[in-house]
């Protein structure tokens, strides 16, 4: 009677092989190797060349961090798999003001992923391709066009055009790298156009110099962006999936491991020098006209030969992956508006699946804010990494502060297993998780503990660095959002209270009128009459609201031609307006009958396009509206399926943004069965 | 028992007098004189100062045919007093394309109305306090959004804050003339600070001085935008409506005349010099770092003495009609969009007054069209003054063409009285018009001939002049408006074919079965069993699709409590989908009981403001669309006022943009009384 019976092997089928994962969830944190190494190089320039001797130094503490934060986000998968993430476990553990601030941290960041991806993607195409220099502003927001016109048709993440992409950047950044090493150890280095520029070095002061080492640092620290991404899909892996979703946040922290130290060892080797401000070059004589071309095109370049088949594919491969990774932003948004929605602080219209408005109008905000970005700071990758990480490692800090807090309960629980109720997330797949022992516990503390204070000191030396650059900007639209989720949490729940029952419900309507609103003699009026004489009310009649004398009579000689038996009564309307007479002719009604309830029947079109909506069914809203003000009143809809709503069978098979992440089932979609549409049409 | 009987004196008090129709319909037109001057001024220095001396003809031919249109338009609302104006001629004489013409003309024109006086308000601004300078687009921008929040709230145009800077622009300017003038036959002509400047002239061929003649014509020419307003205003008028709105155009057109031929006589006298490119100047060191003056400030600060308070009175009246000049394309908008509707080529929902959700869209869409372009064009005058005309000369051109169709169909039926059907409108006011005599026609077809045939040559010489400079743009956005308007026009009339009533009617379903959807127990549910109770319905049960385990088991208890007695039904949601199970089961109880109608029950909160719409419903509405899909479902919305709900009321009051223009009774909107509210709650 409900549907099918729920097949679980079908089930299975719907959630991500590891294959699929790892692209879907790695294209963002991957990525971030086509910018990291060289803002970190970048920023060292700044003190001149002598400062690339850090260059080893600084990586390797990039690299430390991002061992750490592996490690730390593997017990998060472990004690959290419903894919809440960071959000989830602050704000369980913090409280709600700690969980909005990881909240609209992270909302900021999926803002920012956009535009750096997608700025860094145009920089590396134009290094292929410097003729499009000129139009680096218009590219990105074409791109982000793109993007979101994908996301807003529709399209499946898991599916190979997604994974390709990522595989490839991978293999051949990974191949260039073991070149670039090979070369060198066979005495025939690469060497980087730019090796023999020289740089105008800024005289620092001691405390300028550590202050640098620093910005050089958190600049590199951009190589952990999206590392979180698999802590907020576990749902989506196939079983185990605490295990499957650990095993490929590892992998994927060892291949970004590898490519980030490989990539700036090759870029140091082969003297990649990269300013921020190209004329402070010294020895090139192009800076003002000719583009700078990035790091990696120009560790491509040095390694196989500039415009050989090997660079132009590791610029495009470098290219896709970012905008891959830019369009994890718009699948990503949804699912934390999803959790979000659950725990009341975002609309509630954003926690239950299949609702494409919700998410077109999400995707067209993201769009045009990142195009904003775009345009204010003209695709400028090194400004907009200011403001990039602030929002990661905001919700990095607070995410194992609250593991931190997690596993103290947990330990304190062990010892004194009757106190506290069980504040750990339901457990998507209870085999899946075996209860811990002291010491798994303890170690788990211990790798939070440490993740934790490591993520709190970069955090606030990216602010301190940053801050200046731009950074402030983030600051501020963090508490607006942060009391826009609030002021939504604090609604609902006064609504909640508004709409509580009282102890004690009687029920006190009585009498039966249904009203059946006619404008013209047209097949859906018929329809709506048909269906309000079925049901059969105490009381029919059918109401003309008379705006034109003309329309009248031919409506009233209409109503005899087709025999209609049902009282046709016409109001005058002395203003022009459809739904004052309708009112005031119902409330005399209630005046004389009691509280009478009057259920008003009105067609109501149904269309395929969403165009149709504009030009359709806004007279029936307006008056609907009206009429739902009114005491008693009850407005039925009839629906008129036009022609064009065939269309919405197709589309509904389309899959959502975020929709491979989220590990739910989807309802197979049944096609329109063609007998249907004729039985409509015999109405 | 359908409210009031229609007061008639009430219905005339909401009409426009005389004296607050002119400043709502003249501000457009009198605004022009604060840049037409200049503009012709301007380009005919482009030759060099010698080429002055033409200036008075130019001025003189601008005259001539501001008389011409001014006589042109009395016509057309003696024939047309309905309002349509141009749209309605063209395209009751010259066909649907034609009026479709002139309908995208009119629609790009509304923009570019905006777009202008905006520009040039905010250039007269930085004209008395030059510090503004480097905030020009963002003061327009600023100026566009405070005037579409304006128009979103609502405002009567009829205030007297509208009526009063209109008449002080008058007089301010009128006395700056006449004081120019009276110093000037007293031996001391007003000197403007640019008079000393010389200027870079082109060399010019024989052709290139006839083009620019005609390129400063064109410009001046700028003079005349506006001048159709009245003739889309002809039914807010009193009565007489159509002698009314005669005497109003004619003044309208006196006082255009007298400003705009006063002011380029004293600019010249006082020898401003103004150049489309300030360093073209020649003496004028500041061209680069400071703005070059607006003619009428520079023409205000020689007569009256610079930085005096007549000076910046005169700055102040200018500005500030010129932003009511773009605040009546706000309200034109509508009213054109009404008559769109009304002939089926633009969404029907404009055509029924009161909808503030349409008109919110339309107010949205302009103010950001409007901001692009000044954006794009960094709201300078000159050039945006190219694109601005075209439209206003295609309606001129195919409206005069029109009238002169029309009165020759006059004439011949004066000859055969029987012969072809009225194509007049009919008249809002019969007592209004006599009919016209023969030699009246004539006279009539004379004056429209001529003003066609003017016009015509001007749009000629605009388009010409005007193309390369940007009025391309304007051309491309004509058609595809045009087509627009023809693809909705064809959409409306396969719908209504579509839903043709055949010649007879068998009304088929039969059966009465209803469900109430119950989510929580609350109170709206409580609301909508009570209404479903009371319709007594065949049969009736309430059904929850059960999500979460727990919540069914909560509310099977609390239906227990509550003592209610219709029979609960869960049904099982694997997929965790509201809409599927539902439908599924609905569909089987049909395949039992045959073409059976089903009223589902749902409740609707009605809410007080926008963003709660964003908060609430969406679940609601998505059940709902699946719904109606289903056949024999018929929904019914039972409504829940939320208190906010109370703000309606007040709200309702609103007078709508384009309301004043209308001439429609407008029906006065009661208050909630209070006891109302109550009886609510009691539910």
């Amino acid at each position: 009677m409900i549907g099918d019976p729920l097949p679980t092997e079908k089930l299975e089928g719907q959630l991500l092989p590891k294959r699929f994962a790892l692209p879907i969830f790695a294209s963002d944190p991957l990525s971030s190797v086509a910018y990291a190494p060289q803002e970190l190089v970048m920023i060292l320039m700044v003190g001149g060349l002598a400062f690339l001797s850090f260059a080893p130094w600084v990586a390797l503490a990039v690299v430390v961090l991002l061992v750490t934060v592996v490690a730390s986000y593997r017990q998060l998968i472990r004690a959290y798999p419903s894919g809440g993430g960071d959000y989830e476990v602050a704000h369980r553990n913090l409280g709600e003001k700690a969980g909005l601030v990881v909240a609209s941290a992270l909302l900021v960041d999926y803002v920012m992923t956009v535009v750096v991806s997608v700025a860094s993607g145009v920089d590396n195409i134009i290094s292929a391709i410097p003729e499009l220099n000129p139009f680096r502003v218009e590219l990105a927001i074409v791109f982000v066009i793109i993007l979101a016109a994908i996301n807003l048709r529709g399209v499946s993440e898991s599916s190979k055009a997604f994974a390709v992409p990522t595989y490839l950047f991978i293999g051949s950044v990974f191949v260039m790298i073991v070149v670039g090493l090979t070369r060198t150890f066979m005495g025939d280095p690469p060497v980087a156009e730019s090796a023999t520029f020289g740089v105008e070095a800024e005289s620092l002061t001691q405390a300028g110099i550590i202050l640098l080492l620093l910005r050089s640092f958190a600049s590199g620290c951009s190589a952990l962006t999206g590392v979180e991404a698999i802590s907020n899909g576990v749902p989506a892996f196939r079983r185990p999936k605490v295990k499957n979703a650990q095993r490929t946040l590892v992998l994927m922290g060892g291949i970004a491991i590898v490519l980030f130290a490989g990539l700036t060892a090759v870029a140091l080797i082969s003297q990649v020098h990269y300013a921020e401000d190209p004329c402070h070059l010294i020895g090139w004589s192009g800076c003002a006209t000719e583009p700078q071309r990035s790091l990696i095109a120009q560790v491509a370049a040095a390694t196989f030969g500039d415009a050989t088949i090997a660079f132009y594919l590791i610029q495009a491969t470098t290219a896709l992956v970012l905008l891959l990774a830019a369009n994890t932003a718009f699948n990503g948004f949804p699912l934390l508006g999803s959790v979000l929605a659950r725990d009341g602080y975002a609309p509630k219209s954003l926690s239950t699946r299949g609702d494409r408005l919700i998410y077109s109008n999400g995707v067209v905000i993201l769009a045009l804010a990142a195009s904003l970005i775009l345009l204010i700071f003209q695709a400028n990758l090194t400004v907009l990494i200011q403001l990039y990480i602030i929002g990661v490692f905001v919700s990095f800090t607070l995410g194992q502060t609250g593991m931190v807090r997690h596993w103290l309960r947990e330990l304190s629980r062990l010892r004194h297993p009757a106190k506290g109720a069980p504040k750990r997330a339901p457990r998507a797949d209870p085999d899946d998780a075996p209860p811990l022992t002291r010491g798994a516990i303890l170690r788990a503390l211990v790798i939070n503990a440490i993740g934790a204070a490591m993520t709190a000191v970069v955090l606030i030396v990216v602010t301190v660095t940053k801050f200046t650059h731009g950074a402030w900007i983030v600051f501020l639209l963090m508490p607006i959002l942060f009391f826009l989720m609030m002021g939504v949490n604090r609604y609902y729940r006064d609504v909640e209270k508004e709409i509580e029952v009282d102890p004690t419900t009687t029920f006190g309507a009585t009498g039966d009128h249904a009203i059946v609103l006619v404008g013209r003699m047209q097949k859906p009026t018929l329809k709506a009459l048909d269906y309000a004489i079925a049901a059969r009310h105490d009381s029919l009649e059918a109401i003309h609201v008379s705006l034109d004398d003309e329309e009248t009579k031919r409506l009233k000689k209409d109503w005899v031609k087709q025999n209609i038996h049902v009282k046709l009564r016409i109001l005058n309307s002395p203003y022009r307006d459809l739904s004052y007479p309708l009112i005031t002719y119902i409330k005399s009604r209630r005046e004389e009958h009691g509280s009478e309830v009057v259920t008003v029947y009105m067609p109501q079109y149904v269309v395929g396009h969403w165009w149709e909506n504009i030009l359709h069914n806004h007279k029936a809203r307006r008056i609907r509206q009206k009429l739902l003000l009114v005491h008693g009143v009850t407005v039925s809809l009839v629906p008129w399926l036009l022609d064009s709503s065939d269309l919405l069978y197709g589309r509904r098979s389309r899959p959502l943004p975020g929709q491979d992440r989220r590990g739910e089932p989807v309802r197979p979609v049944p096609r329109r069965p063609v007998v249907e549409s004729n039985e409509k049409r015999r109405r």
